[in-house]
């Protein structure tokens, strides 16, 4: 009897964090496959969540390319960004970053201050894509620097908040304590007539307890006094965008809807301002209706899945990327692998969201330093040993 | 059709440096194939190679017994030590370890000169053996804190090593040099009678530049001074066994013949004055005739065969455990596994000699303090990993 062994490889790998992207992942799992069978069909999908590195890997999916951008940081000095205009079926379709144009990275470390930082330039990026006349713009949240609840995009799209004495306020959360009234009779008019869709992470939402200035405050560099200030500044800001977009809003909770949350609040005033669908990430990042990569195509047509994450842990199962590739990925019935940097507490758990196995990539005793900068080789080596594995078993039916 | 997967599992691994001996890593291995294969048939074979934990190992495998017994150490001083009643078709044959009795661990740190250290005790345990009346001694060597060229061993079974004056030379292979006549007339006359057989490193050789002072001096304690110093009194006593042990040693010769060097040249004495055969240590020791563990004959019952070493590296393929359990079992043309504490470099030429794949042990980034106190759990891990990758593989031919 001839021995079956997989022909079609799906490669849906997550990028590792401050190691790998997505797609130097997926390139290294790639040349690890190649290894053990030189002959295999293997398709990527890096699979990214809206966050760095979200506009590039989907301008590269799709055959689209980026435009540069220079717009204002989250900190007011100009920086280099860039959107994307998609390419194949989702042409037409531009994937504006956040993070390219407010991200943490773009925050010096001594000017953490998150009731400052201003997401204007997201609001610049979107102008720039209606300037390109695209039908519909993705807006991806992921790995903010600013907790403005959206004020700056508001101001870069036309939009005016002013506090009593009818002055414009000053940029970040903390300022929009000020805010009296919003002006939205100078908002970009071309937003009306473009679908826009946030990317988030639906769990995060505005206001409350767990609002985004509670949550995400500290790890942006706010101190419990500045979480408290932000948290009070933005409540007012929700009353107002409530009171001044209830049209648009319909009847979305600003203060706690799903997604409101995302981004420092970013997507809150997408939503109430520009009429934005707040979707789940994975959602609208493996759709091909809505961004031109169709997961569930590559993995119908796949024989053998395999992901990856920086950690498979006890998070995994909690809307983490193999999670995300493996529900998909079972759907189908198709057999799924994932990588690991590290495998931590909980990881045998995995198998209970559609994981079939993990392979860990680290081979010796080595620190988190050497681990991170020999990534992409021990990614291919392990990928090596993974396929080693699979085909060994493959070989069973045939002598039994 | 149904799926295939491996019904008869194999569990053949060395022992973990420093962490888990042989059985302790089989042990683990086994908890690992049970959490994905429970109702597998699981066969283990700790895989010695005739130093430390042999003894035990064997008579843990034929059902045999430990026999306790106090012998002069490898310092002078008495220490407990022990050999093996091997049980089942192995009846009637001992185990002696030299290691248990002349081994680098019971030499304290502080009295680590190899010029000085005696096999005495292995000698000892010889005695104890042929008291035991059985019908063959298997001696392993390895793990040796001696380079005394075996005149202690000698010395207890009965031989005088004279000086010029006609007294008795001392301890330790230095005093060689003073060694002037060999005098075998009170040589336990049960010797003659008895089968004995070394399981060695037979690429150990007692003289010449790569002899047993040279190769082995240094990492047993021995300064460049002692080290010249010990080759020559080698060369003095090989001259010595030469001359005496003729008709014993027939054509073979005691200075570069294959294992004399083995366990600081107790090789060379085993075979001069005792008789031994010299053998590579993995044919003694899985040769079901020789010491009833038939390695052949569990792989031959085996769909798949796991085997296990503290490293998987460039020196796998010169001997080392995983290699030996390869080239076995692909006469038999089974596939093999070989988990790895650390896979090292080279460890990709593996699969030349016949391990069709490695699955490291280390989860996470962490140190080798941390990968030897956590070894049990981490090799248990390691294996589910493995098992899982393979039955995964399994499913192919089910579902193409």
């Amino acid at each position: 009897m001839p021995i079956t062994i997989p022909h079609r490889i799906l490669v849906a790998p997550s990028g590792f964090k401050e190691s790998l992207d997505a797609s130097q992942v997926a390139e290294a799992m790639t040349r690890g496959v190649r290894r053990v069978l030189p002959g295999a069909v293997i398709e990527t999908v890096p699979m990214v969540d809206g966050g760095e590195g979200t506009a590039r890997a989907l301008a590269d999916a799709t055959e689209g390319s980026l435009v540069p951008m220079v717009v204002t940081g989250p900190v007011g000095t100009q920086v280099p960004s860039h959107f994307a205009l998609l390419g194949g079926s989702a042409s037409g379709v531009a994937v504006v970053e956040m993070a390219a144009a407010a991200g943490l990275r773009l925050v010096p470390a001594d000017l953490r201050d998150p009731t400052r930082t201003t997401s204007y330039g997201v609001g610049e990026l979107i102008r720039g894509a209606l300037d390109a006349r695209v039908r519909r713009i993705i807006v991806g949240c992921g790995d903010s620097g600013v907790s403005d609840g959206g004020a700056g995009l508001v101001t870069a799209l036309g939009g005016r908040i002013l506090d009593a004495a009818g002055d414009p306020i000053g940029d970040g959360g903390a300022a929009l304590l000020d805010a009296a009234e919003l002006d939205l009779s100078g908002l970009d008019p071309r937003l009306a007539e473009t679908e826009i869709v946030a990317a988030c992470n639906i769990h995060n939402v505005l206001c409350g307890p767990r609002g985004v200035a509670r949550v995400f405050g500290p790890q942006k560099g706010a101190t419990p006094e500045q979480v408290e200030a932000l948290s009070d500044a933005l409540e007012h800001w929700a009353d107002l965008l409530d009171r001044e977009c209830a049209d648009t809003l319909d009847s979305f909770d600003v203060r706690t809807g799903p997604g409101t949350g995302a981004s420092g609040g970013l997507g809150a005033a997408l939503a109430a301002v520009c009429g934005a669908r707040l979707q789940t990430r994975f959602e609208v990042l493996t759709d091909g209706d809505v961004c031109g990569v169709d997961l569930d195509a590559h993995i119908r047509r796949a024989d053998l899945v395999l992901t990856a994450e920086g950690a498979v842990d006890y998070q995994t199962p909690r809307g983490k990327v193999p999670a995300e590739v493996a529900m998909r990925a079972k759907r189908h019935g198709k057999p799924v692998v994932a990588l690991a940097g590290s495998i931590g507490e909980g990881a045998a758990d995995v198998h209970d969201i559609g994981i079939d196995a993990v392979m860990g990539i680290i081979p010796i005793p080595m620190d988190l330093a050497q681990a991170v900068s020999e990534a992409a080789p021990l990614v291919a080596n392990a990928t090596e040993r993974t396929l080693r594995l699979v085909t060994l078993g493959c070989t069973f039916a045939a002598t039994a």
